[in-house]
């Protein structure tokens, strides 16, 4: 801390602290939460205190300042992610750029879009979490490789992604670890305390929490995919939209370049649900080579991840516009530089997909036959979730484990007609007794209808630090 | 808990308890009030949990019917006095009425009061409270005589005031005690957490933690002094009369007959401050006889001592009027009634006041003299109650002890006249190091004004649960 803030804080104690908030007349400033924070880490603020605070903040709010003061004093807890010691073939570390997605229910793009990215010789420091409740989990799944490793410190982290590959002329630039337990333990202590408090729902206190494990990464751009509905955190875009503004304006604030897409989480993303299918999906679409026919299987899930893609490779210099990113990456996917690159980041992770076709399938599995004919509307995604969590493919709480091969595998997706006793879709599991369950609980999440659907964009709004734009859906045209 | 709490509560968790308080669109059941404070006595919930909660109450208030669900469940968190199972030789157990006063400087009212109003045959249960701060205590005042026992369980207490004494047909009737461990233990630990999280300030929360303890005395009616001005908590009137309002309404709503006085504390109440020397003040009033003399030396405290008593008398079915009686009351103060139930109350409580004319000096003491000469306007009582604290007399936190013999007494007081030279005041420490500094300072506390002020009465308003009045003045005409 420097003398400033030293003085600026010579007489605070907790209890000040508090009454400021509480009182809410003038915002704190940087260096008092600063202050705050390294005092509740020594064990001087307790918890009690921290929790009268959160609450405080929940009912009178933070401004966009005060948010990235305590981002930045969350970041400055633990390790931070540094760059500089490390030498390269290259004579400065390329731009880095990573994404981070709100969660949603088969929401499987950063094992994609991280490679994809990374193979136009961008750096992609990806921290990804955990699934918990509905929602599924980028290292959850990316551990059903055999022998893929994500716990790493943030200086074996950096080491990672600039580690010089054998047959290119750059540093691999793409790893998807887990956050270690030293990168922003205050956010960790905090998250527990507000998870037992009823303070989690505060837009400034899910702002800091997401932002500060970006932050820590220490990345040059960042793009958001905030999702909305049935089977996202947020229940409608207007929510969406706000929670984006809110950290595009923390990251600007700490001197990140922050973009946000805005995008629908009604249905599954993709077609499957569950660890090992999910990237046995992925994997699919980065061999297949033909453009129509990955369409035709996960149109959804390729449109986000092409955008984002798109987007970031804008932010990281190689595209002039979105457009141009979209085309460029989708020429990435399709001809084999992402699966390539995917296959380096598991080598150096310490991944085995040699499995690939020898994947164990899970123990018992069923499949879900409709019940009725008609168009495919839309599959519940919230509902899919909870399954997937009973199926074992999710956890209850942060302590459960899961199970890698149990899942969902959709036949019929939203668009599709079909008729009664056609095959919607397989449901595997380790489970025997939840499977009988589990298969008439898929079939009650398709809804029906007599027409056609009409299905919307999956992208509804681009936002950064300036404005609040719809989503110029002619990206996709000519693809 | 009945049936119907019971069910009331079965799914409650404290996450879920704190969100209704936070989203304060309903407010809490008194069944789920009870729940909530009896799983943080028994653990279950956490500290900080409750913090979190207690955050969200000051932020978003609560109902009358909350805070009295809130006072009773801190009552039947511990003991609670019972009256029930004592013999005495009346038919029923008299009529128990109580005082409370928020605190101000040099208010020894209740050294008077308590056996004053017993006199006439009530039963004053009083359990009161140590200085802290500015303000003084009445434990304090009582423990100065020698061998006076303040420490009784709730059991004990009871037996005390029922106690029959040799010469008198009923039970000695009063009892000033400290309330034990065991008396409102919630109230204690949520005091705890409150101050230490920016929690004090908040309606609901000063009212139930102030009636919690006077309803554990199960009175069957309760006045309430309730101050304001430089030596009390509330700033103005305008704060007082709704702190009254509060603790009125949760009086009622828990039973009791509550009504209350507003009055002044701008200047010191009564000739001392300090706690043996403000016994001796009372002593010296309750053995004088001589009203005019009386009212010549402490004519403060005996209006504010006599309306509390008038007030009480008529709750507790002894006189029609307010105005009846003060003169009732009066009457008892001038003939020695008082003053023998004082001499009761004492020796029951085990002390020894045969010390009175030889009770030791304090070991320093210096004459405070007029600066200017004119007539006194006020002495500042909040500065008097800090210089108190200097002084030994006082304590800045509660594990501090305090010094009997310590204080000031006051020979030029508001509405006289002095010279330049004149003794003002006479102050008494322990502490040699203090002195001199102490005397600048008292000096100091006195304003003058070149013209006779004029002064207000000391009590502005009488509040009950159906109005609040200008206090009538007249109730003192013929005094």
């Amino acid at each position: 801390m420097n003398a400033k803030a030293s003085s600026e804080t010579d007489h605070l104690t907790p209890q000040l602290f508090i009454a400021k908030k509480r009182a809410n007349d003038e915002p704190h400033t940087p260096a008092e939460i600063a202050w705050f924070i390294q005092q509740f880490m020594s064990g001087n603020v307790k918890d009690y205190q921290m929790t009268a605070w959160l609450m405080a903040v929940c009912l009178n709010g933070m401004t966009p300042e005060e948010t990235a003061a305590l981002t930045e004093a969350m970041v400055q807890s633990g390790d931070v992610m540094d760059y500089s010691s490390y030498k390269t073939s290259l004579p400065v570390v390329p731009h880095k750029v990573d994404k981070h997605s709100t969660g949603g229910v088969g929401d499987k793009v950063s094992l994609i879009l991280a490679p994809l990215v990374a193979s136009f010789g961008l750096i992609v420091p990806m921290m990804a979490g955990r699934g918990l409740g509905h929602t599924g989990g980028t290292i959850d799944k990316l551990e059903s490789i055999p022998g893929f490793c994500t716990q790493y410190s943030a200086k074996e982290f950096a080491e990672l992604l600039l580690t010089e590959t054998e047959d290119s002329k750059g540093p691999v630039g793409v790893a998807i670890v887990s956050p270690s337990q030293n990168v922003c333990p205050a956010d960790k202590r905090m998250y527990a305390l507000r998870d037992v408090t009823s303070t989690v729902r505060s837009l400034a206190l899910q702002t800091s929490s997401i932002m500060s494990k970006k932050i820590a990464e220490r990345p040059d751009s960042l793009v958001l995919d905030v999702k909305f509905g049935k089977g996202s955190f947020q229940n409608n875009v207007e929510e969406s939209i706000e929670l984006a503004k809110s950290m595009i304006q923390t990251g600007e604030l700490c001197g990140i370049h922050t973009t946000a897409l805005i995008t629908r989480m009604d249905s599954v993303l993709g077609y499957t649900v569950g660890n090992w299918l999910e990237v046995r999906e992925c994997i699919e679409i980065m061999k297949m080579g033909d453009y129509e026919e990955v369409w035709k299987k996960s149109s959804d899930l390729i449109e986000v991840t092409l955008a984002l893609a798109g987007q970031m490779l804008v932010q990281g210099g190689k595209a002039a516009s979105i457009k141009e990113g979209v085309t460029m990456a989708k020429e990435h996917l399709m001809n084999g530089k992402a699966w390539k690159k995917f296959q380096d980041m598991v080598e150096v992770q310490g991944g085995d997909l040699s499995c690939i076709n020898r994947y164990p399938d899970a123990m018992y599995s069923s499949d879900v036959y409709a019940s009725q004919s008609g168009w495919v509307e839309s599959i519940d995604s919230m509902e899919i979730g909870l399954i997937g969590v009973l199926l074992g493919a999710g956890r209850k709480t942060t302590d459960e484990s899961v199970d890698f091969s149990s899942g969902m595998e959709f036949h019929a997706r939203p668009g599709m007609k079909v008729k009664e006793g056609d095959l919607l879709a397989t449901v595997y599991t380790e489970r025997a007794a939840v499977l009988e369950g589990a298969v008439e609980q898929v079939q009650s999440t398709y809804t029906f209808s007599v027409d056609k659907p009409a299905l919307s964009s999956l992208i509804t709004h681009f936002i950064n630090k300036d404005a609040v734009e719809e989503f110029d859906q002619s990206v996709f045209v000519g693809h």
